[in-house]
């Protein structure tokens, strides 16, 4: 048990440093710190330890590989002739799912449909995309990519980096000349973007480092100025900046935010009686087969993935009749873009796309229970494979949840006058299916919530560390024109560097069939003809299909509005009505950067806040599939160049829900979590409303709790 | 106390006639049916029923008018010579708020500030606003309005207009053409608006009616194209139009929302275990002297209010150094638009003000516990005048609960790789204040919800009856060109039309004292220059401070961005930077009808999202305080077209909440809660994140339930 538990942590550490971070350690002294850390942390909620996972099977054609599949895959590439040699290094292995038609035929009981995994290896400065198949037991493709782009780094990846800049002189002196002390450095490689000739055709990761003096929060301590780029496969400094050596790191060391190392609580933030939702039979949602999900009136299948965090899939909403009727076949996040808004020689290519680069499964950590997660929730561990190609467990990385808020889902009040004395009301009950990423920095919460009346909420939060910038100044007051600021002082030398926050979502929404349609429907102002009308105007909604992808590419008008519905043409309500689904867009921001801007080009996604495009199972990816150092040649907005028809197609409906991010000093040293969401919401799905008969709460069907107080 | 008690219920009737709708009722079996009614609700939770009202006392200068001093006012009215003769109908009266000044200079214990009542009353054809002094027992203020608009109708009013209805032949001709039974007749007199000189100088009612055949919801049974406008002064019909008798009274019956009369529970909708927020030591909040609400680090006044519902005083809340810093000096639901999309004759009209005309607080009924709000909610009774001068309680009007959503208030993990292992993650535990006003067929849900890390929440959810056009189409096939509908068929014969929502909120901000500033902090595009940087671009932040109401009518602009902040320019954080809050929108929709058309001209505060206006006592109603058949000659854009200085001065700042409603059929036969909010959030208000000691949860912290399961 504990044996097996060490090397399942010792699996998270490795696939963590494949993600992307690594602590340069060069005495002994780490490890007891890291004890100590360890023992002051929160974590004796104790993460599951779910050892049947070494004997799961796949019981659905979209479960994600097993831990032993995982392990067949690694030897069939081992006895693969090219890489018979030495064993490659694996930057990505995962499912590759069967044809949507082969799933959609798929009946529980039928044996699965091949099962077959695609692998991304780096080998000998090529990219091959490998198609393995597991039943087979042969690699069955192997695609050499000749475009640009590279996969995920891994450890060894970052290892090279790391000692190519500890063995510079250059790099050390001015560590030294900073007064650093060499075991409180931190360094990270931030992922370099693409800028350009001089550094193209090289694979480059560019180092920049932090003091954990005092505190665990080394954000909060960036030594400024210092960049170096290393060609990790050539082992060779491409470029050191060192332009800071005048910026003090930070002095303000108040920034640990362990709650063993805080002050007890005070008068001025009082305690709060802790909360829980607590049902009187315990909840009312199944996870069957570990994968798939029911709850009310809703069925769908849920896996962690690692480069998306949490994939969707087959939401079903059961109708009328009882027969669940499709909603959407596939959703998830399909690339995150940050790029944050300084020219500075040390911060201009900080325009991270954290699920391509990163991975937003392999930067989930275990939740946190009772705080990233209420009690009684449900946890999903994530199966991956590391650089090496072995499984790597994530414990507890989704939880899922049924959620009572205190709102609620429909009511009226009549006025009492003789007649009608009428006070009806139903409360809110929701599922919510969440992951956390913590890219870094920052941390993304992830939220898919469903509602009975058939609405799906995605929601998104942003907490976490900000990524900040030294600054000399202390206050203000020393900074002669606030207005070249690149961003607020929310500390003591420490600037917050304003940025924004893209994350675009893809939603292949199939109504009831996998073919479906795009109508926007507009809302028009309407002059009355003299004489008319008393009224001199009125809106009238005027609907248009979306031929072709132009026709659904969409910037979000306040005062020229519409309704965006994807809908079933050949589906019609009792009524004739188009049965749809539209999105629902709730605070938004645009990308204002140029069009020719290089991270603007590799996040063209960023172009429209809605897009829709035909099904294709090579365009799942937004900002594409190899999007180190890439060149956005392959993007949604390349794909969507080619203005495919989408009418009665089987199409993706994609959103990109955007954050602008001024900081302030109340994001200092964690940020309170800001969130945005969207809706896909029923629009004649129904034939009335779904939850007309739902139950009210009642007294009696309440839990008793004990030494809870009650009005 | 059952004497009481009926007395009261008494009230609560005849203030709900003289808010707006009366039953017609010309035989006793009714009174019998609404027996049945009753008896079938599920209002068995009880309402409070606090007799303590009787002898309630003033403890803060806001409190509002109580039983006795509603009385005393009363008293005085009817001793003052103008009146003496006979007692006038008495269309507001409430207390005349003390100047800001005196409310910030009391501290508890000190004696209140002079007691005084506004009252609005419509005597022989002119509105009087009174001012009545409670200490001295005078009337001392008695202004005759000059100018448009009338104040709301009363029972009498709305007695009459029936009267004069029912009596003419040629409307009781229409109903028997129609074959709808007397019995089942139910009329409502929706407001007239203002449409020119025909309907000028005479107080109008424009009545329709409904079949409430086999059904308590009448409003999906209009009776189409029968209007009647009444002159309830001259008790003359002025105009009546009947131009559907072929269109026929929606026939759909399944339109019942109560639960009593639900077919049982069926497998397409499961029941979902009942869920409750507990905590083990019972909630954190405490209501003071019955209007002051303390939790956490928030102390606020909370009082129920006749036309805004629900309004939020001197909202503080605790800095580092214990001492309670002042956010929002008043908070609240000003005006309520909603103009239907049809300039047909019978519909044209309907354009309402919901809180000038019918009062958002005259319409909120007693809150359903259990589903309206949650278990442990504390409720709060509204104490209000009827058309006699009367007292009237509106018994559990405002809620008051503490909420635990599953929400993070902050998380961060760091990767475990060599180093750092640390998962930290704090709940987020809220408070909200909710009231709900029933506006006829509309329900809207207003919530106030206050976070510990400084936030305010307001947030408004319309639920339901759609207003409806009855059409002689069944499905949508028998229409040549739906293009030409005025809304969407949502089931047989019944047409949902198109409209618009836009709620107003006075947001008097007060950041650490009345004399703030109003900034805008513009996201603009900056080119890099040549050579400065590989990136094009970025997005730098500046900064503008308005002068006059003018810099501060703001549009919203997805691709030209801002930030809106409302600051104290007198205060510094620790950095220097300005102390202040910014309003952060959320979804939100614009009015896009003409701004000469008469509606606009009435509600024209929905030209801007955003106004900033000096603090001005008589300025508090962004659609003028004498709101019927208003010329819109006292609105907010009407104020602040004087362009006033608004820099370092006591400042208001107005929001508008829009929603655009296209129905459908999930709509009918009541409609699933649909919301949107904007938060007030602080900005450099905290030298630091205030949350940052916030408590985890831990499972010895929360309660023990019985016969709940866990995972």
């Amino acid at each position: 048990m504990e044996k097996r538990y060490c090397i399942q942590f010792f699996f998270i550490i490795i696939i963590s440093i494949s993600v992307f971070i690594f602590e340069y350690s060069r005495n002994p002294t780490k490890t007891h710190r890291n004890t100590n850390l360890r023992s002051t942390s929160i974590l004796d909620d104790g993460v599951h330890n779910p050892n049947h996972h070494f004997t799961d099977t796949p019981l659905h054609p979209l479960d994600p590989l097993t831990v032993p599949e995982i392990n067949k895959v690694r030897s069939i590439l081992s006895a693969y002739e090219p890489f018979s040699s030495s064993f490659p290094s694996i930057n990505a292995l995962s499912l590759d799912e069967p044809d949507k038609s082969q799933v959609l035929s798929w009946k529980t009981g039928d044996p699965l449909p091949p099962r077959r995994a695609s692998v991304v290896s780096f080998v000998d400065g090529q990219t091959h995309l490998l198609t393995v198949d597991l039943d087979l037991g042969v690699v069955t493709g192997d695609v050499v990519n000749v475009g640009s782009g590279y996969p995920m780094l891994t450890s060894e990846d970052l290892t090279t980096s790391l000692q190519v800049l500890y063995s510079s002189m250059e790099f050390n002196n001015s560590i030294l000349a900073r007064g650093v002390d060499f075991n409180d450095l931190t360094c990270t490689p931030p992922s370099p973007g693409w800028f350009g000739p001089d550094e193209e055709g090289k694979r480059i990761i560019k180092v920049r480092c932090f003091s954990s003096q005092n505190t665990p929060n080394y954000y909060m301590r960036p030594i400024e100025g210092l960049t170096v780029s290393v060609d990790i496969d050539k082992r060779e400094i491409v470029k050191l900046t060192d332009t800071g050596r005048d910026i003090p790191v930070p002095k303000e060391t108040n920034t640990d935010y362990r709650y063993t190392t805080q002050s007890p609580f005070s008068d001025v933030n009082p305690e709060i009686n802790a909360m829980s939702m607590e049902q009187l039979r315990g909840p009312s949602f199944t996870v069957e087969n570990g994968h798939t999900v029911k709850w009310a009136n809703w069925v769908f299948h849920i896996k962690p993935d690692i480069r998306a965090g949490m994939i969707i899939s087959q939401a079903m909403v059961r109708a009328e009749n009882g027969e669940y009727r499709s909603v959407m076949y596939k959703g998830f996040a399909s690339e995150l873009f940050v790029p944050y808004m300084d020219p500075d020689q040390s911060w201009y290519f900080r325009t991270f796309m954290d699920a391509g680069e990163f991975g937003l499964g392999a930067t989930a950590m275990a939740l946190v229970e009772l705080n990233d997660c209420p009690r009684h929730s449900y946890y999903m561990d994530g199966v991956f494979a590391g650089a090496d190609g072995r499984p790597i467990i994530q414990p507890n990385m989704i939880c899922i949840f049924e959620r009572y808020a205190g709102d609620i889902g429909w009511r009226h009040s009549e006025i009492p006058a003789m007649g009608f004395d009428i006070r009806e009301s139903r409360p809110k009950v929701t599922l919510v299916a969440r992951m956390t990423a913590s890219v870094g920095n920052y941390d993304y919460i992830f939220d898919w919530e469903f509602q009975t009346d058939g609405l799906i909420r995605v929601k998104v939060g942003l907490s976490g560390m900000l990524m900040v910038k030294a600054t000399p100044y202390e206050n203000i007051y020393n900074i002669s024109n606030t207005d070249d600021m690149i961003g607020p002082l929310v500390s003591e030398n420490v600037i917050g560097v304003v940025h924004d926050h893209y994350i675009a979502f893809h939603l292949d929404m199939d109504i009831d069939a996998p073919n479906n349609s795009f109508a926007e429907v507009n809302l028009v102002k309407e002059e009355t003809l003299p004489g008319q009308s008393p009224r001199k105007s009125y809106l009238k909604a005027s609907r248009k299909v979306a031929k072709t992808e132009d026709d659904a590419k969409i910037k979000l008008k306040l005062y020229d509005p519409s309704e965006f519905h994807v809908f079933n043409p050949g589906q019609r309500s009792r009524l004739g009505n188009p049965t749809g689904y539209k999105i629902v867009p709730g605070g938004n921001a645009a990308s204002l950067l140029d069009l020719d801007d290089p991270p603007q080009i590799r996040a063209a996604f960023t172009n429209n806040q809605i897009w829709v495009t035909p099904h294709n199972k090579s365009e799942e990816w937004a900002g594409g599939l190899l999007v180190s150092q890439s060149k956005g040649e392959d993007t949604l907005a390349v794909w969507s160049a080619r203005n495919r028809e989408i009418e009665n197609k089987d199409i993706v409906l994609w959103y990109t829900l955007g954050f602008h991010h001024i900081p302030c000093q109340e994001d200092f040293p964690i940020m309170p979590t800001v969130s945005s969401s969207f809706e896909l919401k029923p629009v004649n799905f129904f034939d009335r409303n779904p939850i007309l008969n739902a139950k009210p709460t009642f007294q009696k069907d309440l839990p008793v709790c004990l030494a809870t107080s009650s009005y």
